[in-house]
């Protein structure tokens, strides 16, 4: 019987654990388990309505930008977002943003005449170990099929994005957690998604512990070779913050990898962002902008703390959660959980 | 018979007064003239190799990042380019995105495996008035043919990623001017590109002549609606710079833009980007990375200069060079020199 | 008779075509006039209260960071300013910081105990040639004195932290102007003050027209030196914005700087912020956070036009109000007005 | 006896363990040990020369920018440091500045003259705990001490500017620790140098464990408070990395602070600066620029991994090395060393 998950923190979680434990966020997946295409789309939907017309506040930290998301820029100028977010391969990018962009028109006739274009949001890693990348397999109907499969429930790891994503030299993925903090009276949540591809195997720590060195040699590996992967880290709350707010919180995902090992690697593009869903703000210029009151910075301790613990615990998921999966020319992660044996029960 | 174009500044130019005079940078178009279809892709070559193997040194400025430009964030972290840039409509970025990575893998079989995945660098603007940017049109051949036509003699005007664009109310486009400075005994050239689609009527300036109220009177224009398109400014220099010093020289591009009457308006991406073609980086880490003598920051005011005034000059070349052209639904955007009659000679 | 200053652009001034029409905000001088002596300061108080209670929001755009001002750092993290803006010569910004801090204590006695440390905000131009910066002469009682003066009305040109500053080779120091917009039928005022200590004089372009050969000629300088100045542009508004718009409404100062002949020279700290007047920040984590209803970014344009026009108008009314200044080892600066006669009316 | 400290990480130290080990740095302190003045300056120089006029290639991150360190805008534009690097409380930092203007035109009589101003590098802490801030008791002539004390044997602990300082609600103050890496045949050293002042006692993580919560008992603390601290990260390399690589490395200090159990929390001033000793660039535009070969950044993985292992290492030298300090009106933060009994040898 595998290990039970390491819990992160003294904090709550909300009641699925899950970035969609802040209300309205939904979560879905394409997963493309083909042979040598082990691939895929994720997409999270920051509420149920259009982003395009009623956008959401924003804010991104780069930690390390050797990656090649795409949307970033606009977000640090405009402070919103107004697509859903995806998650993809490298090479997948560009049809993913195609698909937002058509997705986006569909909606709105007059988008990119009457209306501004739109700004597409797509988040990637390299899953070319496992997944023929070069192929480019990935379509704007997996975009669409992950939309349309949204919910509040969602499963993780070896799936959607995820499905290809290797971390620490074992079968990475897709991982959620949340936690919950109270604000004086009010309590709020901040919940994360990561995709985690990114670590050298003697570098993992699981809550605080060195598993790396025991890690690398029940691996059997002489992984020599540089950090390769990347992270995202999606950061939602209810709480009301303004897009240099979230900005701040998103750095905090940050500390949250650190602990697991990471060092924010040379070749990770490691990128977190953070919405809220307290308001949104319209796209169009002549409807009224809401009149918010946000969160005082002196009180954003706990949000911070609350961005750290969810951030590794979704990494934990993440591995906890991937099966072993065997794609390109026979190139095999295995899980965790299929590893742990050699492990000392700790 | 037309105005001549006025000449900004006090610097001599190349012998093309063009981003070409910088040895070894080339440029080609594919130019889409179908009706309701006015639209291109513009591929700039920093030199005759490929550049994913041999990375220029390149530096970013986001003057308002309003936009969708894809490739920066990896720019501003790496310090190099390691793509062609192109340049192309709004909603073509993912196509020649995607173009730009099967580039990549047709000439490097490891990119995204043994190799890191390739960064594509796409710059983009709305050409929505005078092309149909819904129906996305550009195709990945069209940048493919676009990087075959590279040379160092190129049209300017409604050609390429220009064929759709607005500026101030008229037909804008592709503008391209050079620089030459001497700093000590060396002479060095800047070059500047860009893709205008910026500026209300009103605002013109040539040369520090207000000539935007009686631009807005020829036109005949009640354009009371706000800045909707964008300006991307390409620098080559063949100065030897970092990546720091880069983004130095790319700031200044918007000094020369903002004589032409810009205020970086909110809805217009004003992006400039420069690079280097003294030296290049290897992409491999076990290759030899050259031994650089940079110049001194405290001499850089002569490139300084120059960038504002090819960026300038290049912008008046993209007015001067355009044509008329009628596209979408029937709209027309007049060039400038179909429109000076009512103007005074001035 | 001196020629009249030209007016830049078409939107109209507020009553005293200065900083002071936007309501609450004061400026007030000490100038030290002591032969080699020649520097001073100036203070503006953004309200009439303690901004160290009541912060003020704030961004901060660095076109140029080669300075030595204190205190962005924090306003970039927070997005407020909690000081009164202090503006002097670069050497004497420790002791215009230790003001700030010791009248930040007597107010606030719990300052840096029980509530935080305090966060100097101090902007500077090197005055050396005209000043004996090495002496260190302005004093915390200087800074005071100049708090004290703070006032709608106030004098420009060679005054308080202009007493010294040179720009194209005249006479500069402090300017100022507004310029009235219009959003929707709600009137907002920008408003500007520089401290003009840049330019070399062949730059000098005066509401578009090529002052710089002919002034450099009249000043029979052989100039040949680099850019060692500096400009401070700060705006204030009664807009509506927050910090991420404050920022975007400063950076377009900078194009009002362009306008001026400028290339944000190496040598030249050329530095913007905004302030907004609308709404005020606690410092207290305890009080209550305002609801505020910011302006919709798509309605900034005429806000980002009159931060440039503004800013450009300052810095005529910084060269044409300056007297002309002998200082240290009987240097000499000639004021505009002085220079003029050679110029032709144009 | 105490505990020994545990050892970070799988890299070698350098001969000291300490910053020092970087060839050419050196470390000094002045203390200010009376009474209710409990504070201090440290003073970093870079090499043995004079700075302002051989300059240092450095980089900056700012992972929490609630802090008044001055110098960091002119560093992030030029990429150079021209000072020593003080560290001191945060009241004191125009005194620090002053001193640095002093010393630099003692030895350079043209300063702000024929050469530019010098760019003053101060950091700084909140003491107010243990230090009476609001006195503002550190003097020039503190600095010029704490300069003339440089050496490659310092002092850590509760001595220079870390006298005041507090972590985690113990003692904090000065940490230093080293790590040597090999890249190809080639070792290279990454030393760093922390002024600790941040962290809540139940954040608390030594080496991965949890120790906060026991910590809190111990401390029968109910420190409810948020996070007042703040702590400057000083990294230096022999390795030859530019400002845009060093930026990069300074980042990493990140993770070693995160694996401590800090959050980057809202009031803390979380900086870090890297800079490499491997070359200097001249003052004087007219020096020639020495040619470079950079470290490939593919290679900078270990050099990462040795940022984040020496900052984690010297925050555990600083708890270690920490004494009791009594202060301001009889306050006292025990040292770790004083409070380990209750605590588990673990």
């Amino acid at each position: 019987m595998a290990l039970p998950v390491p819990r992160i923190g003294r904090l709550p979680s909300g009641a699925r654990d899950a970035i969609t434990d802040v209300a309205g966020v939904t979560v879905g997946h394409a997963t493309r388990d083909e042979g040598d295409v082990q691939t895929g789309v994720t997409v999270v939907r920051p509420h149920a309505g259009d982003p395009y017309l009623e956008r959401v506040p924003a804010g991104v930290a780069v930690l390390n930008g050797f990656g090649k998301s795409v949307g970033l820029m606009q977000i640090e100028e405009l402070g919103v977002l107004e697509t859903p977010i995806a998650f993809t391969n490298t090479f997948a990018v560009p049809a993913m943003a195609a698909a937002q962009i058509r997705q986006c028109i569909a909606a709105n006739p007059d988008c990119g005449r009457a209306l501004p274009t739109v700004n597409p949001l797509v988040f990637e890693c390299n899953d070319g170990f496992l997944n023929d990348i070069q192929r480019m397999a990935v379509t704007e109907a997996d975009y669409l099929r992950a939309w349309s499969d949204a919910g509040e429930a969602f499963a993780q790891g070896a799936v959607g994005a995820g499905r290809g994503m290797s971390s620490f030299g074992l079968k990475g993925g897709m991982g959620s957690a949340s936690r919950v903090v109270a604000i004086g009276a009010t309590p709020f949540t901040v919940g994360a998604l990561v995709l985690a591809n990114y670590g050298r195997p003697e570098q993992l720590t699981v809550a605080g512990d060195a598993w790396g060195p025991r890690l690398a040699a029940a691996l059997g590996t002489l992984d020599a070779g540089p950090e390769k992967g990347s992270i995202i880290m999606l950061l939602a709350t209810d709480a009301p913050l303004d897009a240099r707010q979230l900005r701040r919180l998103a750095l905090r995902a940050g500390a949250g990898l650190a602990r697991t090992g990471s060092v924010f690697g040379h070749g990770s593009g490691d990128i977190a962002l953070a919405f809220s869903t307290a308001f949104t703000l319209p796209q169009r210029a002549d409807a009224p902008v809401p009149a918010v009151a946000l969160l005082h910075d002196a009180l954003l301790d706990p949000l911070f703390q609350a961005a750290a613990d969810s951030t590794e615990q979704a990494i934990l998921h993440a591995l906890w959660r991937a099966e072993t999966v065997a794609g390109r020319d026979g190139h095999v992660r295995r899980a965790l959980c299929d590893v742990l044996p050699p492990l000392p029960t700790n």
